[in-house]
């Protein structure tokens, strides 16, 4: 630890924000009073499921990039017809697809990023795309000083660019950069790019029943919480 | 003005913060004390004299996109000789260099920015990288939703696909866009782009006698304080 971290970058989705429960009551709120008796839950992990086999076209070159909003939509469709929905208006979809816009914080995230910022530069290096970054910011208090990640390098996590675009953006080298992560895969990409991590435990990403994933390789911190971290981190 | 204005983009140089003054004295700490008997209000003067033509380059494609740390360091090298400092070490140069990071804004900018975000998202589309509008708010106080601008868009203002970019990015059309800047070029450039228009008048930018420049053509709004404009859009 002989560089002096500067900046703490943060994964979103189940690292800050508990999508799983969010969407569930997200999906049940536009489909039930269109009478479909949804189950949001098992709705949400369908979505979710989608998720990284659309990003690996884009990694691998078989798809342009394209914003997370546009993959979301597009995992939507598949989706539907499992679920008994057969057709659902262009408006309807979309206002289905922003239901990622209105995901909800874990309790320690903001009070944590606020806390961490008097000492260290923060950004969301995430996959998700800027506007959806800027509305969960809005909406949780995610006190950002710059939203970097997937749509500022073109490309998504754990691609080494996306990291190292964003100790770039920030004139900062890797080892003065911390990832911050509930994933495995994310920390241990961001560490073959040089960047220091922290595993931050978020049991109940996957439901109540699931324990925590724990991160394989290791790691520079591991923590429960945002405020954990920051007591380690000496703030 | 049938579509209502979500988000609002701010030029910096000028527009938010004092550049001249600020480089001024920045210039004359660094170079004071290593013997240079400088008038820091020239030297600043000359040193953004050289910052237009440095970016045509770019914007004409004679040479690759650079962040504009690079061209004012570029930049800086040019001017030296005229002010009699034939060298400078690196790490002086880059110290001087990164004058341009802390510049401080005009008295009404953090107020009114923070009274703006109320009601709009608000994001720095500026010429300058994103590390130098990171130091800028942070010293400033500016909360910016998002860093946009010419390293998002890898290009600089007023190509037409910086201002296009911004708006991609928040997922808006140009026309729930106001742009707001102390400098006509910025604004007719962004109006061409179909985005609204706001002119703030700082007379002080070069200097206490030069008075303020008006913008040609029609703009949305004209004033002469961001509270002004928090006003006149009723916020």
């Amino acid at each position: 630890m002989s560089q002096a971290i500067r900046a703490l970058f943060f994964d979103v989705f189940g690292t800050l924000v508990d999508w799983r429960s969010s969407i569930a009551r997200e999906a049940e709120a536009v489909l039930r009073p269109l009478g479909y008796a949804l189950d949001g839950l098992a709705f949400a992990d369908a979505w979710r499921a989608e998720y990284q086999p659309a990003l690996e076209q884009v990694r691998q070159g078989r798809a342009p990039f394209r914003k997370l909003d546009v993959l979301h939509r597009q995992n939507l469709e598949r989706i539907l017809p499992r679920f008994g929905v057969a057709l659902l208006e262009p408006a309807m979809a979309e206002q289905l697809t922003l239901a990622w816009h209105r995901l909800d914080a874990w309790p320690d995230s903001s009070p944590g990023l606020q806390r961490l910022k008097q000492r260290f530069l923060i950004a969301s290096v995430s996959n998700g795309n800027i506007s959806l970054m800027v509305a969960l910011a809005r909406r949780n208090g995610f006190p950002w000083d710059a939203v970097l990640g997937a749509e500022v390098a073109a490309d998504f996590k754990p691609k080494p660019r996306v990291y190292l675009s964003a100790c770039a953006a920030l004139d900062l080298r890797p080892e003065q950069c911390l990832m911050v992560a509930a994933h495995a895969s994310d920390l241990s990409a961001a560490a073959a790019c040089g960047l220091r991590t922290a595993f931050i435990s978020r049991p109940h990403e996957y439901g109540p029943s699931q324990g925590s994933p724990a991160p394989h390789g290791a790691v520079d911190f591991s923590v429960t919480s945002l405020e954990q971290l920051a007591l380690e981190l000496g703030v």
